[in-house]
């Protein structure tokens, strides 16, 4: 289940992708710099979208790493445009995509700390459940949330992407 | 796990009433009506913040349902006021709770069908990381989202709520 569930983060973040060509799409049509929606913010005391990108980015190649035993790639946070953003997505997702299986075992017993939080430790089965999946799916709709409040036609199946329905 | 994750949006939604506590405060003060809040959105082709709670709730019901092998019970989407809301947060947190972890069993082999998709079916490990988790997050940060929008002082640690730290 911790393969599947950092698999299915991985498949959000290729959603994330086709959002933001809508976004491009977007910022082409109606003549405006695609800038605007990257520095956009829901809030003035809130990150703007390449943050919400990035930090998703971030929790999903963290828990691919931490859960597998290993210790994540660094990625610096220098992205400022739109073909920089969709190269830190995919390095994302072929990091993620060189964790096998098999290499999450014994994952809920794995111990993960936080340079915030010296002397503290969280189990494995907790960081997914508290941390990956709340902190991954918060920063994707956020990102989803400003470009939606700015005008871009995304709608709720581009959130969700594809969905394995088989017939009955 | 799946009782886990179940819980864990449980827990989220319990979150979600101290965010609607943080928003009351902040219309008491800035002395406006609450229901601005409650039917504020992100685009005017968006649901408001009622439905996102409604929403949130019932993703969260209907997994401890069908994960479990029951049919989640019906909850109106009737609510207008605070007080109605927190009381549909409240009925699917107890509907949870009734849900032991036995029950989970065997809920990756489960098949969950949708009145949207006649014909089709979806195995409960899919339904679980392509339905439960993206949706139930999804609304819940949209909820916060419109919040934060509209300046209520709500912060990271509000939207994940207690974390499981524990000494080295």
């Amino acid at each position: 289940m911790y393969y599947e569930v950092v698999k299915q983060c991985a498949q959000s973040l290729r959603n994330l992708e086709a959002w933001l060509d809508k976004a491009e799409q977007h910022a082409a049509a109606r003549k405006f710099d695609m800038s605007v929606l990257l520095n956009g913010r829901l809030a003035p005391d809130q990150k703007p979208l390449i943050y919400q990108v990035q930090s998703a980015c971030d929790y999903v190649k963290a828990a691919a790493a931490w859960l597998s035993g290993q210790t994540p790639p660094k990625h610096a946070d220098s992205e400022q445009t739109l073909p920089e953003l969709r190269a830190r997505i995919q390095k994302t997702i072929a990091y993620v995509d060189t964790v096998a299986e098999s290499q999450y075992a014994g994952a809920a017993q794995r111990r993960v700390s936080f340079s915030w939080a010296p002397g503290k430790t969280m189990a494995g089965d907790d960081y997914l459940v508290q941390m990956t999946i709340p902190n991954t799916y918060f920063h994707l709709t956020m990102a989803y949330a400003i470009l939606r409040h700015n005008g871009v036609d995304v709608g709720k199946m581009d959130f969700l992407g594809p969905i394995n329905l088989v017939e009955c």
